[in-house]
């Protein structure tokens, strides 16, 4: 039975309050994306359901495999987990009696993924629960094609809200933004990866929508809808005159705000008194340059290489080759190239330890790549033979003190002399730490050796805050306006002027137009940001006036 | 096969080198703790074996009960696992047939106590995986009692430095400090528990001895030793002249300094220039006020209540008659109590939340209170009620941000409130907050409801350095005297006295006469410490001279 929905008067709005996961206002007409039920339409005989079953299984596949050829790093390994699972025959095991029983394709495939479910959302530990939702995902992908269901984001028409028990960050993957405009989501943390995915994308999502299952499944697609995300926290259906004027209101200025972010995209990026500020992006793998064009930006500001070690390290050639094709993309451009940071929430098999009680606090980073020599050896190498072809730049990753980085020197300058000796062509690379421990972020004057600065937001503020990121339950400490974490940013950018060198910001915060102007003021002049948000990260540092 | 142990020339000494767990320096003679063997001994019949076993596990009950009426809330929930396991008939039913075979009763009750050493050993998680070390102690002390062995620590004569496998908790408990004078074990770890307790008797640890268990059965008892740990890291047997001369000469010093510390500790703490610094203890449960002198020290800076909440949460009348019974105790001294400081790695059954990913980063210490009011005012009731006996000070542990302390403070007044009007006698607690979060340290003078700051290095050390505290692998961070960490002390030191509060340190380095020169340095005019630590640290205190 469905709860009544909170209306005032018969003809009045319907407001369904929410949590903030990625902020904006959208108008437009409501779509419900209902769960697909495991008993629509008839049954055929036992043949009949196994082979559409197992169409509908391929129809996933080809999904996914279309989704996974524009995936980065993190889409990526949810991609392939997904279809991993496709091919296992244990997933279907389960449901073969219920399918010699007569009971359908639906009800088999149900049973087999329903109680790998249950087994991931009851697991002790929190990794597993996370990925009970990428499972349901699965279930519902199938489910959908077993249906033949037309996914509701592509036949709608003009601008919709998009209503959702669960958005999973494969689903957010293939949505038709011409269309979306919003979503609004039952289930949902701010602190998600597709939360991550939205604010990357500047669109706006409300989690944990409070109205039960049945009332979502009561909703009226096609009503007129307001979604207020960052304002009211609210998702408005039949929204009065008053609601939708300033919900218009919102949403044009933000289009023309969106207008704007296109047009300075190709300009330099300087504040509203002309301070011109140096405007990096984030480099996830080879997808995102595929996508993205670096005349936009003044060059790499992150290039994360954990998807070199997903499957086990790779060796020094296929580095090499990696890390060419990103200098030769960024033609010309300093390329800024990131040290092996596993570890944390980042495990790589038979690197990073098993069982820590608190990863984040534990051999993760330059810790963990001192502690493997030989395969920290075998990245340097490979990133002093890129440098041969443009400018790089080398960051370490969880720096806490300068014996670490002298150390990191040290195993540099070794595989610099061997590769001289050896013949092979080098460049130079300037070695810089990125700033995401309050002990680096205390005493960064002291790491005399560092020759840039790069502060990672997203750690350091768990880390002041000692709150995890990954962790709902303290989510409200996690601010990067926090006068804490400020204080520790205006540090550093004076620690970088004394010493004459760059200091970046290439956290989650750089990109944020609420955040922007505070970093500026703290005396930062530089910002990596994900490609698609360089616009309006440029439009944010044009908006703002140095005091 | 034992390997060779390194001897230059056959007279001449043998050096084993170790990790530094608890410094300090020992002369004695060598005791040799062995792994009790599974056969020795005749074997009887099986109705003999079966006695001999039940008065085994007698034994070692009474063992550990006699050992747990001391014990404070670590030992005692160590000692508690123990014996619960001895009353478990699982414990015994492996080994059944063993004994019917004819096997005895050694070798019946390894192989029941064995494979669960074994699935705790391997266990994902580390916290089992500790807990193997806690089992294998077990397995001694019942197979002791078998063999009758005699404990080597027991029969010595004189000076002994105790030599063993693993050093466990219970272990520690029983010795006999009249003769141990040092211990070198082979595993171990500087983060673990019994290190903690080594450290805070005083009494030298090496862990991690290199050599094999064959190499530490044959070594000789009564074989004149030193142990220098802190100095020369090292387990040397059959020293030469020159080694024991300067090994004579460090423990002679360290006599004099324990002379020192009793005559010290009894006095006011006064600098060797003359400014007076108040000492105060550490509180963790009754057994710590049953064995302590109150007149030793000028109040209790730290109670921990977590002991109250082991097996669910005390109702308020029996938290009231512990906290009367400490105030009553400390005789008119200001007694500091926190309030519950669950979470991270503290557990407690029905409250903290499970599988956390990071649990020192997740929901703990006011941040549980907070989430559960009804526990926290039951709490601030019994605290409030407690005062009207004598000057308590309210401590809130794990504060981030002062709107935390702001809600802590208005349901305070709630309860002070609702208990004078149902005519309840209460006293006035003043309330302050842990620093122990980089966050709360940088912000420290923002806490303006705070009155007073105590400054808990333990976790303000890990959160800085990003390196939780009871992971081995990156025990190098963990450096109290790290400049991140004394500037951080000294900022907090330098907000207490601008707004006229108390400024002290409860963390163990308040604790360590290496670390306190600093902490004084900072601006730091009170430490709470252990009880046995009283005389150390106002020694320390004694030797130090203000800048």
């Amino acid at each position: 039975m469905a709860e009544p929905l909170r209306r005032r008067d018969p003809a009045g709005p319907v407001r369904i309050g929410g949590t903030l996961a990625s902020r904006g206002t959208a108008v437009g007409t409501l779509a419900v994306e209902r769960t697909a039920s495991e008993e629509a339409g008839a049954i055929g005989d036992e043949a009949h359901e196994r082979a559409r079953l197992a169409a509908a299984i391929e129809r996933a596949k080809a999904e996914l495999t279309a989704l996974l050829a524009d995936a980065d790093d993190l889409a990526g390994e949810i991609l392939g987990f997904q279809l991993a699972l496709l091919d296992d025959p244990e997933l279907i095991a389960p449901g073969e009696a219920a399918l010699a029983d007569g009971r359908g394709a639906a009800a088999a495939f149900s049973l087999g993924i329903g109680s790998l479910i249950d087994d991931y959302a009851t697991a002790d530990d929190e990794y597993f629960r996370a990925r009970a939702s990428d499972l349901r995902d699965l279930k519902a992908r199938v489910l959908r094609a077993l249906s033949n269901a037309v996914d509701p984001s592509q036949i709608a028409e003009g601008a919709i809200i998009l209503v959702m028990d669960e958005l999973t960050p494969s689903r957010f993957l293939e949505l038709d933004f011409a269309h979306v405009r919003g979503i609004a989501s039952r289930i949902g943390s701010p602190t998600s990866h597709v939360a991550m995915l939205a604010r990357a994308r500047g669109l706006p999502l409300l989690v944990g929508l409070d109205l039960t299952e049945d009332a979502l499944d009561d909703l009226t697609d096609g009503s007129p809808a307001v979604l207020s995300v960052g304002s009211l926290d609210q998702l408005v259906i039949d929204p009065d005159a008053e609601t939708l004027a300033s919900a218009r209101k919102a949403a044009s200025d933000a289009a023309a705000e969106d207008a704007e972010s296109r047009r300075l995209e190709g300009e330099p990026a300087r504040t509203g008194d002309g301070t011109a500020i140096t405007v990096l992006v984030n480099v996830d793998g080879l997808a995102t340059i595929a996508d993205a064009d670096p005349d936009v930006c003044d060059g790499v500001g992150l290039t994360r290489t954990e998807f070199l070690f997903a499957d086990g390290p790779a060796d020094e050639d296929a580095q090499y080759e990696t890390y060419r094709r990103i200098v030769e993309w960024a033609d010309g451009r300093p390329v800024t190239i990131r040290t092996l940071d596993a570890g944390g929430d980042k495990p790589v098999p038979g690197i990073t330890p098993d069982g820590e009680t608190n990863p984040f606090l534990g051999l993760r980073g330059l810790r963990l790549s001192l502690a493997h020599p030989d395969l920290f050896r075998t990245q340097l190498r490979a990133l002093l033979r890129a440098a041969a072809h443009g400018p790089v730049k080398i960051m370490l990753p969880m720096v806490t003190v300068p014996e670490e980085l002298v150390q990191a020197r040290a195993l540099m300058d070794e595989a610099a002399e061997s590769l001289a000796k050896a013949g092979v062509p080098t460049g130079d690379a300037p070695l810089g730490i990125m700033v995401e421990t309050p002990a680096a972020a205390l005493e960064a004057a002291r790491f005399e050796a560092a020759e840039f600065y790069s502060i990672g937001t997203n750690d350091l503020i768990q880390y002041v805050t000692a709150a995890a990121r990954d962790t709902a339950s303290v989510a409200y400490l996690q601010d990067p306006l926090s006068p804490a974490v400020l204080r520790l940013i205006a540090e550093v950018a004076t620690a970088g002027r004394t010493r004459g060198v760059e200091v970046s910001v290439c956290g989650e915060a750089a990109s944020l137009p609420e955040v922007i102007p505070a970093l500026l003021d703290c005396g930062i002049r530089t910002l990596s940001v994900p490609p698609a948000a360089v616009g309006r990260t440029k439009r944010a540092i044009a908006a703002h006036r140095l005091g």
